[in-house]
């Protein structure tokens, strides 16, 4: 902590240097006892929020023109960067967020895989989708000569989000994607985790630096409220916005977005109650694993996970059992500190509003921003006859619901709003017998899993970590894995163009040795 | 023009049968003449639409499942009907659109053409992108077996555009980008062409049934107005719009999707001028080529193409011989024959408004929607200082901008908005002394071209017809190629799936033979 202190200035990062125009100040706090932690943050003024998005718009014509063996230097510097740091990152992380030391030292590791993931995905280069028709003089109309590639977008603005303040916050899985694309990135700070934003800005300032980019490539803006991100979302050079949070708050930034003279994109990953299908098969045989995993995994981090599974439906002519173990385990549930007042506070209130459903619970802290453990149940009935119920409660809570036959089950699954993932557990007889419930899911989220819990989110090629509206605001892409690149690019075409005009991804000679479209064909 | 009349029942077509509850009635009408057009048409009832969206919704279970080889043969189908049916669409069309014979003859086959290719890419179906990451149970944790791939959005509705009554029309781009990526498609037809478009949707009917798909899959709905286009976006079972048409309308649209419930993509082409910039070489070295093929270009098709060049920069110390040229050749432009009276009359109120330029014009008929081929010309000065004279006048003009310097071109090209496309004729010495233009140019358009017109947009793979705002509402895609099946399409992962509940596309081996990723490879 000494150590992570000292460095730290209490500011914002702009053009590669601290910035402080002295507005009003908030300070990071510890859930753990609710203390407050040095220093004090300053707001960014509205004139630094226009000095950031400045440089960052003089920063793009340098990275759109750089190779991605460049810009993969430079997300391999920042990872490296951050494995160094590592044991500051995680005593600061741990202080701020009263996340435990063992899912921040694997929080790093996800961070700098992150940033290997699009390093390699850029140096490879195929990514780019670059699609070459030739020319056919002879034809009539003579075919031109017609090549296509992605290219950046432009600014991006990034904000952190509360619950991973490493992987999903300042060179979380959006600067790393919107940086590999070849964009600046801006990130305005979730001011929960302020010291820790500013430790990975200052890593992220150093590796800009010595690896030749220009200062204006990432920029780092705190506030004590939300005018900076509104300001940054409105301004006309900012040209995709990157957001995990609320639903209110992703909501909010959509409707900034469409508002626009120039609408923008934003990706803005909000809310999901994952629902979770236990299918006969599985509750007959393993119910005492299922609810220990159940258990485990709406827990997991105090529940403060964007893929908590916070619905489950059962079959309760089998789930007697299932069920009584599971009351059992929330019963035995340690106190949770969430990450902010608050959190804990609408965790609270949401649990309390709730209260007419059946619960059990377990212990619960005095001490900072404690949350107990809960289980809620409802009968499918009541569940569908109530919307509010499939909302999102952030924190460590499920809601069990009770079906009385396959077909009630089915009529919740097709009920069912956009979410991140929907989870069926069961035998593979059972997921034969249930082909309807697959087709069913497939078309509500943006990841189906088969017996697993979906609290675990592998950064892979593979990954969606998306979903229709209102789990995001564009359940066309993903915020996790390297499909996330295809965010902040858009294809431009150039006709009739020389070779030596040409990118070097569309030269006939394909000097980076990518994969292409050769005249509808795919070539290396 | 016999054959097609007695064909037409003057009414929409829902659930593959024709429809008509009896709304406010309209007519097509001929614009060289200004008559009327029988049949009438009557404007499809709320009921109508919410009907046309109930069974779309119904269909798109089936389409998910179907394969790509069979939703291939559909668009075959209705390719075949459409080259069978050209002598009927192409008297109807030109009677409603006054577009001349030869051009629509080559739209027949355009559109044909379109199904074609999507029919090919669906056929091979690596456009899913299908990506796997295996599992590995020995790593800590265990990693699991994700795989993901495309799949489609739902219903689509899709607006036909004015200009071209069947490439951009009923059967047009994103009637078949959308069929292709497996959404049922609802068509709100253009009312300048509502015989064409119900002579089309037949087309389509028949082969939906002929190839067994529900009934669902296709509806074409007629509206004298706006009701119908605007229940149909605000409708909570449309998933996505896709559009051709003005500014006004296009944005009227995504502020109607923006503000839904559940917001949904818009996929509007709206409005581009297409800036041309003609370097000193080229001027130097043939200005009569230069000046009758712009003046072709500007005029192609009354000037009512989505790329027709409506601004052109050239360097005036050069340029004598070339604005002789172009005067010259537009003082004996013939009259031009505009879609709809609408269009003729706002055509002439721009033309009027910009009367303070110096103006060249042509001949004009007194005949029906009548126009004449107009060259305005001003000083970069007065340019740069007038935003509105960037946007577009739609017909047969151009805005030719003389400039006193190449700093002066350059700093016209940086205040550019978004266009389509962006034009460089030039020597290749002129090319690589003006590296920067085409930087600069690269991050306003979709497609840059050097020394061709942009009134040709090639139908293939590389294509890109899309450019940032306000050219279209998304410049993250294209209308024209195959890469606009993107747009109807968004990722799924399925996590830890046996092989037999897995889609074909994402089985271990590879049933389809697709290019897929493979643990981060490409592999077929």
């Amino acid at each position: 902590m000494t150590v992570a202190v000292e460095k730290l200035r209490g500011s914002s990062w702009i053009a590669g240097v601290a910035s402080s125009s002295g507005g009003a100040s908030f300070h990071g706090y510890n859930p753990v006892d609710g203390s407050r932690l040095e220093p004090a943050y300053a707001s960014a003024s509205p004139a630094e929020v226009d000095s950031a998005v400045a440089v960052a718009e003089e920063a793009a014509g340098f990275l759109a023109a750089s190779s991605g063996k460049d810009r993969a230097k430079l997300l391999r510097a920042i990872a490296d960067g951050i494995d160094a740091a590592a044991e500051a990152l995680i005593v600061r992380a741990n202080l701020e967020t009263a996340l435990p030391r063992p899912r921040l030292t694997g929080e790093v590791g996800r961070t700098s895989n992150q940033l290997r993931l699009f390093a390699g995905v850029i140096e490879e280069g195929s990514w780019v989708n670059a699609r070459i028709d030739t020319a056919d003089p002879a034809r009539m109309p003579p075919k031109p000569d017609v090549r296509s590639m992605l290219r950046p977008l432009g600014p991006v603005v990034v904000f952190g989000a509360s619950n991973f303040p490493l992987a999903f916050s300042v060179a979380g899985g959006d600067t790393a994607s919107a940086l590999a694309a070849g964009n600046p990135v801006i990130v305005k700070a979730h001011p929960a985790h302020p010291g820790t934003s500013e430790l990975v800005a200052q890593i992220i300032v150093e590796a800009v630096k010595a690896n030749g980019f220009p200062a204006g490539t990432f920029a780092l803006l705190f506030d004590a409220g939300h005018e900076v991100g509104a300001k940054l979302v409105q301004h006309p050079a900012v040209r995709a916005v990157g957001f995990t949070g609320s639903f209110r708050g992703g909501r909010a930034l959509m409707d900034l977005a469409a508002k626009r003279e120039v609408p923008i994109p934003v990706y803005a990953e909000m809310g999901s109650t994952n629902p979770v299908f236990i299918l006969p098969g599985a509750l007959k045989t393993k119910s005492e694993a299922l609810a220990v995993g159940l258990h485990q995994s709406f827990t997991l981090g105090g529940g403060q996970f964007c893929t908590k599974p916070g619905m489950v439906f059962v079959e309760d002519q089998h789930a007697a059992d299932f069920t009584a173990k599971l009351r059992g385990s929330v019963a035995e549930s340690p106190s949770f500190s969430l990450l902010t007042e608050g959190i804990a506070r609408v965790y609270g209130e949401g649990i309390e509003e709730r209260g007419k459903l059946a619960t059990v619970t377990g212990t619960k802290s005095d001490e900072g921003f404690a949350a107990q453990g809960t289980l809620l149940e409802v009968g499918a009935d009541a569940f569908l006859a109530d919307k509010h119920l499939s909302e999102e409660v952030f924190g460590p809570t499920t809601l069990l619901v009770h079906c009385d036959s396959t077909e009630q089950m089915m009529r919740a699954a097709r009920e069912l709003e956009g979410h991140l993932t929907a989870t069926v557990l069961g035998t593979d007889e059972d997921l034969a017998a249930h082909g309807e419930l697959l087709r069913v899911l497939e078309t509500k989220v943006g990841r189906v899993i088969f017996n697993a819990f979906p609290t675990g989110v592998e950064v892979n090629h593979a990954m969606v970590h998306g979903g229709p509206y209102p789990a995001t605001s564009d359940g066309r892409s993903t915020s996790v894995g390297s499909l996330a690149i295809f965010r902040f690019a858009r294809p431009v075409a150039y006709q009739g163009l020389p070779q030596f005009a040409l990118p070097m991804e569309l030269r006939d000679e394909n000097p980076l040795g990518l994969h292409r479209l050769w005249n509808g064909s795919f070539e290396k």
